[in-house]
């Protein structure tokens, strides 16, 4: 039994969920689960439910638009996999901790392609059947490599671009047309430690927690919507290096959460903020 | 402007969001916040809405009750405060900090008196103008000293009686008046270390985390509803009196947080576990 | 018995454990626990020792010196109560549970006074009588007001002054005296939203996770030595006040593990970090 | 440069460090790190040491044995790779995440192999070139089977013997020969659920936290000394099996930390109890 997912934003006012479950009612379906929220600084209104059932897709959104104010964003989705395409540079952690879930079903997405400016982690990619491309920018102008990973990642029409510790600045022109396509994890709890090498500000710094943060990318560096957080402890003992392998299992964990959210379509964007429902 | 909580559990059936939401547009109330959720091994539902507006209440729970199964529960109640009476023994931390918010205006309780078989904590609450009373166990069977406690309770008529380390094991009489109002701070992640010194039994047994529950007493030790639970880290240069005195601030910060959800009507109890609504 | 504490760091050099260790055997003394730590940027050596025995101060000191470098720090001193005072402002969640664990010598120190550029927590303060000295800085200029402020400070010749919610900026001329002696707990996981009103910073970049961090302060805002950090989960639910509320708890237990450190005398400063010895 | 490793535990007495560094400095090594730790329940003295320099071991172990009482236990070793073999059922998630690991030299292990009892990870495990061995369970006895999968085991001599969520319980004349090399992972905060399904018991029970336990096996079920442990927030939404997706990260983040310490030879078993140096 599939279950199909109702996505709604709009401009919050009196008795939206009567009318968006009573559209729901008329068309004789099950609700699975069912979640609201109301932005207060901006009076937005934001439902997700899950629901089964047989329904005429064009007849079930015509209803709902018809109750809802004209500014509302209606999406009629599933829980069926998403088609990823993986970016990497050397760092391993991200990539096998994606390519095992992969492997065993667990990740709710096909990754299509991994592509790299280095080719370090052709062999593992390989191992699990997974296509490899390695596009070095050695000699090539910034664009000019953008240009080539972009046309390789179009090849695949991908739903979502993932960044799994691609270490290279993006530029706005990459970014635009995978506005809330593109995810990345960054390894710091942002916005402490923005841009290169957190590990060693964190260590210089002298902090006492580390951590990482998974978010969608915008035309800032690092600035982009938080879906995911976490953080570990560490302490004077640690240099810079025994940091960073600390945190590549709070990496690839924060990643693979969001990821799942992102895949489950849990994930409302609003304002460089997220809201998440379970 | 008063926020009204209406909470509603009954077997779950097609269309309950649509029915209920209906009666408070009837009505023309404001909903401020709404959470559902489908227990599904026992196809339970249970809603939670917070609304504000005016009515009148006879006349809500009816058409409440007219849309609803025979077998719902209905509660219509609200966010202010609640009469609590403390029972302690000889520990300070959880006393001092339920003064200290209730001091603030941060409990969202009156705290009416605490007693205690000892007299250890009276300086502590008098400072806060909070009646203590010194009821000795010495001397006394288990079934006389219960009975002049519940006697000092229910001249306050408490809407809850919190056992902030209240180290005595009380009877299923006792307890059985008060179900799912009567809510104890146990120093273990239950149900790991049930019973007396569970630091001891933690340090004996080598653990590397200690915890803290907050739970709804019942009959059976240590076994009723679970409501928080949190842990902090621990390792072998601790003592058993040193995993106590870490494991304090657990309990405490654990203990006022169980609290802020029951008294703010965040709380379903339904066979044994607790549904939190936030 | 008292336990008595070596506090050593010099350059590093071969054999510096065995010549320290060797001057306590010679005295006769008894070693508690042991702790040593080499800093591999800078190879720098630091111990700190607990003992028990009778000694020669002066003797035991010139045996020590005359085994290590010239340039070495020796400093012995126990883990007697330390004499505080306290800069509050109108919030009183870490005050209160400073005096809460004063009141039941479980803060290692003696709290002389509460000084406050408000009289809110006049109350809470006297009810333990602890003194409390109300400086207004309205109509005062930041320096009339700072030099006000210290001489209260001064009259009662504290070992450290603990800022727990001080809500003013203090200049180099008042930080510059109490190098290593003033702490403060700040509302953020630090370097994330130094300054002002960091929940609302946190809100309005939509974290997952907040914070708090205790430091000693210096001339610089919010980036002197970080002695404890810790963090809870925070989501899209919660208003900028509402994490500023949750944030109260965490606030509150890193402040009081950060004192109890210092106090303890756990905690080595070394170029703008700490090294914590348990 | 090698970094060596010296590990002795014995009753405590006065001198000790002063004696064992004495020797270090005789034989004109190089301490990198040094920790000790006196146990208070029984008084028992622990030391590590890490040390660089050439040495005549037959010496160095000599002129220790003279200065130290006769009870000492006295290891000298080092970091190099540890010879392992893994145990799993069907589970992917700790296997996968410790063959990542191992492929990038992460584990500070050789996996030598394998063994399964049944056929479901062969494909995973041989992507990463490691022997399986698939030693089916049905239609033979407890004993028979064991006795095959011991045999399997000897073949490769292993260092230790790693029970990635093997799901068979070992009798006391497997686990004995293996004693303290013999490390599982169980899917709990152990004490609580020890046994089968904990995830189902968990549920059952209405935690707020589940968790993951690695620890040392003996001849009682789950009851071996705790090598780590950590926990994660669980909520009334999640079903039995979701909690269990939920808790493979923890299990194999606690597993994976829980090999390091005892591969880098960070682990002392004193008296079911470890005692950990990092």
């Amino acid at each position: 039994m599939t279950s199909h997912i109702l996505l709604i934003n709009c401009p919050d006012e009196r008795g939206l969920v009567y009318k968006i479950t009573g559209v729901l009612v008329k068309h004789a379906l099950n609700i699975v689960s069912n979640g609201e929220f109301v932005e207060r600084e901006f009076n937005h209104f934001f439902m997700r439910t899950e629901f089964s059932g047989d329904f005429e897709q064009q007849n079930l959104l015509q209803d709902l638009q018809e109750v809802l104010p004209a500014a509302a964003e209606i999406r009629l989705t599933n829980k069926k996999k998403k088609d990823i395409v993986i970016l990497v540079t050397k760092e391993h952690h991200c990539l096998g901790d994606l390519l095992i879930r992969h492997a065993f079903q667990e990740l709710n997405a096909r990754i299509l392609a991994v592509i790299s400016n280095h080719d370090v982690l052709a062999d593992l990619t390989k191992k699990f059947d997974v296509p490899f491309h390695y596009i070095s920018h050695e000699g090539k102008s910034r664009e000019a490599h953008e240009a080539e990973v972009m046309q390789a990642i179009q090849a695949y029409t991908p739903d979502f671009v993932v960044l799994a510790k691609y270490m290279r600045i993006l530029s706005p022109e990459f970014v635009a047309p995978y506005a809330n396509r593109l995810i990345n994890i960054h390894h710091s709890f942002l916005p402490a430690f923005v841009g290169a090498n957190p590990y060693a500000q964190a260590y210089e710094r002298g902090v006492k927690i580390i951590g990482a943060t998974a978010h969608f990318v915008n035309e800032q560096l690092d600035q982009g919507p938080i879906i995911a957080q976490n953080v570990i402890p560490v302490d004077h003992t640690q240099s810079a290096k025994e940091m960073a392998q600390a945190g590549r299992d709070v990496e690839k964990i924060v990643l693979a959460k969001s990821l799942k959210m992102v895949f489950d379509e849990q994930v409302f964007v609003y304002r460089n903020k997220t809201i998440l429902f379970n």
